[in-house]
C-alpha cells in the first residue's frame, strides 16, 4: 500500500511514463517469468484474501447505505469464495500460450532475405472500468502475461477493493523481480482526461462499462479506443429450420442469461414457418418468462403480444424482453439486421446450404452463427482463453479480444548484406 | 465528369452513406468481379490519357505561376509515360491474392462448434493525401480489391488531375456493373472537418503527407486513424560486423532515396570499431554527397565533422544528411534507439549471434532488419505487394498496409443446434 500511497502524489503523465519504462522490461521477460508472476498473483489472492475482502466490506457497506440496488452491491462483493475462484482464473491463464515472440511463417525474398512478422505486446494499455473490481486482476493478468504493462481506473464505489487488489498485483510483481509500475492504479476521476491525453506513453484505451463511459472515452481520447457498444444480437428462423431446434436456440440466446451483451433482443421469422413456429416459440418464450414485442404479422398470429414501435427493433434490452418480426426471405432479414443490427452478433437456424453459406458470408458483424446460441460469442466458448472484452468497432480486433489480440506484429528481416538498388 | 459534379451538390454525411451502401455490394463482389474491375481501370488510364494528361498540364502550369519548386511541380506531372506505368500498377494489384473470404483456420470446440476466423473488408476508407495525384489510383484500387470503400480527398493544387482520375475510377465501376459511390472524391477542403465526424459511416481514416496533415487528422478525427509519423531511422554497426558489408548497407540506407521514411538518419558504432569504422564510412558517404554531423567520439576520429546537437538525433531529415554516435556496446545502442527513435525501422550490422538475437527480440520498431539496408522496409520489398502506406501506430497496422491490413476478422461459428450451458 505505501507504495501505491507514494506514487499517488505524481502526477499522470509521469505515472504513465513510470509505466513505459516497466513495460519494456516487461517486453523480455520470458513465458517462466510471466508464468510464475501469475502464480504468486494467485497466492496472494488466496494468502492475503482477509485484507482484501476487509477493504470489500467497507464498500459493500458504503453502496449499501448509498442506496446502491442489490444487484449492483452483489456486483461489488468480493468474499472468499470469490476470491478463491478469481484466482483459481488467473492460474488459467498460465495455461494459455504466450503470444509474444510467435513468429508464424517466414518467408525468402527474391534477393534471398528472409521476411517474418513477430507479435509484439503493444505496450501500456488504460483500462477504464465501472463497479465490479475483479476487472482489477482480470485485466491486469491479460496485460501482464502479453508483456504489456496496466494502467487502471475503476470506479469509486469500489475505491477501497481495487486499492486492496493492487497492492497483491504490485507486491507480486515486486517479489517476481519486476518492476510494480507495470500495474498502476488510477484513483482520482479527475485524472481520466489527463490519461486520454498521454500519446507518448500509452498505447491503447479500453472502456469497460455502459454506453455513456464508452461514449465519454472515445469523445475524448487522442490515444486509440477499443469500444464495445451495445449488442442488439438477431436470430433468424429461416423456413427450413428444425423449429424445435429453432426453439431451443432462440430460448438459450434470450433467456439464459439475458443481461449479457450477446443475448438476442429480435427474433426474425421466415414468413412460410410464422404460423407454425410462433405459437410453439412463444409457449417456451414464455416458460422462461420472457416478454415479446411484435410487428404486425406477428401479431396477427400471436393477438396477445404488444405492438413493437419502430425503437424496438434498434433496442437492447438487457432483460427478459424479445422483439419478433416475420419477413418474407433471407434478404428481408439481411436487409433489417444491417438497418438495425450493432454489428455484435448474428445467428441463422436452417437446413439450407444456401442460406446458411450466405448468412455466413454477407452478415459482416463480429461473430456470425449457423444453428448455434449467439451466448457463445465469447472468449472463452470461442476457444481464445479468457478475454478482455468484446470490440465491436472492426479496427485492430474485432468480437472477443484475447491475449493475442493485446499484442501487435513487426516485420523481422534476416539478410546477408543486402542492399536496395 | 457529369456524376462526380452532381453529387459534390449533396452534403459530406449523405455521401458517406452512399460510399457505405456501395461498400455491401463491393463486400460480395467475386475476386473475378473486382479483378475485371481494376482490367477495366487500367484500361481507361491508357485510353482516356488525353483527358487526364489535359486536366494535369492546367495543375501543373497553375504551380509553376505560384511558385512551386520544380521538385513539387514534378512529383505533380502525370504524363503518357507515367500514365501508363500507374496502368501497370494497377495490373499488378489484379495478380495479389484477394484477402477477403480467407479462413486460415477451423478448430472444433469440445461441444462441437466449429469455430473460424473470416477476413472481411474494413467497410469505408477515407484517405487525405497531399500533392501526388497518383494517390488517387493507388488508394482506390488497395480499397477496391480488397471490398472497401473510398472516400478521397486530395491537395488543391491537383484539383484538376484528382477529377480527371476520379471519372476514370467512376467509369470503370459503372462498366463492371458497381455502384460508382464506391470512389468518392472530395474537392472542398471545408469538408475535411465533416468528414472526420462521419463514425456511423467511414471506418478508417488514412492521412497520407506530411506532419502537419497526419497531426491535424489525428487531433480532429473521431474515426480511428492509421498514423504515419516520422521516420528517424538507425543503423547500430555493432563490433563483429563486416565493415565493408556495414559501409556498403550506410550508404545504401542513407543515400539510395534519402528523402524517403525508412531511409536512415542515425548512425551508431560500436566504440571497439570506431577508429578503423568511420574513416571508411565517411569516404562512401562523402562520395555520396553525404554531409555528418557527429558526437564529440565521431569528432575525436573524424575532426571536420560539425558538431550534432541534441536535436539532432531526432530530427528525420529527408535530406543527404547524417547524425553519428559512437556507443559503448549494444545496449547503449538500444538505449540510444529507444530513446531518439520513432519505432520505423532500425537495423544491425553484426556477426555475433547473440546480438543479432537481442537486437531481433528488443527493439520495438515496425521492421527490425539484421545485416540489411533500413530501405527493405517497404510493402514490395517485404513481399506484401503493393502499400496503402507505413504505420508507425501499433493498433491494428504496423509497418507497411497491403491488402490483408485493409481487411478484419470476424468469427464464423458453424454449429448443429447448440446451447450454452
Amino acid at each position: 500500500m505505501l507504495n501505491q500511497d507514494s506514487v499517488a502524489a505524481t502526477g499522470v503523465a509521469a505515472r504513465c511514463r513510470a509505466a513505459k519504462a516497466a513495460q519494456t522490461r516487461l517486453a523480455v521477460a520470458t513465458t517462466e517469468q510471466k508464468n510464475a508472476l501469475l502464480h504468486r498473483i494467485a497466492a496472494r489472492l488466496e494468502g492475503d484474501c482477509a485484507a482484501v475482502v476487509e477493504a470489500n466490506q467497507r464498500d459493500v457497506a458504503a453502496a449499501a447505505d448509498a442506496g446502491l440496488s442489490s444487484a449492483l452491491v452483489d456486483r461489488l462483493r468480493l468474499d472468499e469464495k470469490r476470491l478463491r475462484a478469481l484466482a483459481a482464473s488467473v492460474r488459467e491463464v498460465v495455461a494459455l500460450p504466450d503470444p509474444v515472440g510467435l513468429v508464424e511463417s517466414l518467408w525468402t525474398r527474391p534477393n534471398g532475405l528472409q521476411v517474418g512478422k513477430m507479435r509484439i505486446p503493444l505496450g501500456v494499455i488504460a483500462i477504464i472500468f465501472e463497479s465490479r473490481p475483479n476487472v482489477v486482476i482480470d485485466a491486469a493478468i491479460l496485460c501482464l502475461k502479453s508483456g504489456n504493462a496496466a494502467i487502471l481506473k475503476g470506479g469509486k464505489e469500489a475505491a477501497h477493493t481495487n486499492a486492496a487488489l493492487a497492492a497483491v498485483l504490485s507486491s507480486a510483481l515486486v517479489d517476481a523481480g519486476l518492476p510494480s509500475e507495470a500495474v498502476t492504479l488510477l484513483t482520482d476521476r479527475g485524472e481520466v482526461g489527463e490519461l486520454l491525453h498521454q500519446t507518448e506513453t500509452v498505447d491503447l484505451v479500453i472502456p469497460r462499462g455502459g454506453e455513456g463511459l464508452v461514449r465519454y472515452v472515445t469523445e475524448n481520447s487522442r490515444i486509440p479506443v477499443v469500444q464495445h457498444y451495445k449488442g442488439v444480437c438477431h436470430v433468424f428462423v429461416d423456413a427450413t429450420a428444425d423449429l424445435e431446434m429453432a426453439s431451443r436456440i432462440v430460448v438459450n440466446a434470450k433467456a439464459q442469461r439475458p443481461g449479457t451483451c450477446n443475448a438476442a433482443e429480435t427474433l426474425l421469422v421466415h414468413a412460410e414457418v410464422a404460423e407454425r413456429f410462433l405459437p410453439e416459440v412463444a409457449r417456451a418464450l414464455a416458460a422462461a418468462r420472457v416478454t415479446l414485442v411484435g410487428c404486425e404479422r406477428t401479431r396477427a398470429v400471436l393477438p396477445e403480444v404488444t405492438p413493437a414501435t419502430e425503437a424496438d427493433w434498434s433496442t437492447e434490452y438487457l432483460d427478459l424482453v424479445l422483439s419478433v418480426r416475420v419477413v418474407d426471405d433471407l434478404e428481408a432479414a439481411l436487409a433489417h439486421i444491417s438497418r438495425y443490427g450493432s454489428s455484435h452478433t448474428e445467428a441463422i437456424v436452417t437446413r439450407d446450404y444456401q442460406n446458411a453459406h450466405a448468412f455466413i458470408a454477407r452478415v459482416p458483424s463480429s461473430a456470425v452463427l449457423v444453428n448455434a446460441s449467439t451466448r457463445f460469442n465469447d472468449g472463452g466458448e470461442l476457444g481464445l482463453g479468457a478475454e478482455i472484452g468484446i470490440s465491436t468497432s472492426k479496427l485492430h480486433a474485432f468480437g472477443p479480444m484475447g491475449l493475442r489480440e493485446l499484442t501487435t506484429t513487426k516485420f523481422i528481416v534476416y539478410g546477408q548484406g543486402q542492399v536496395r538498388a
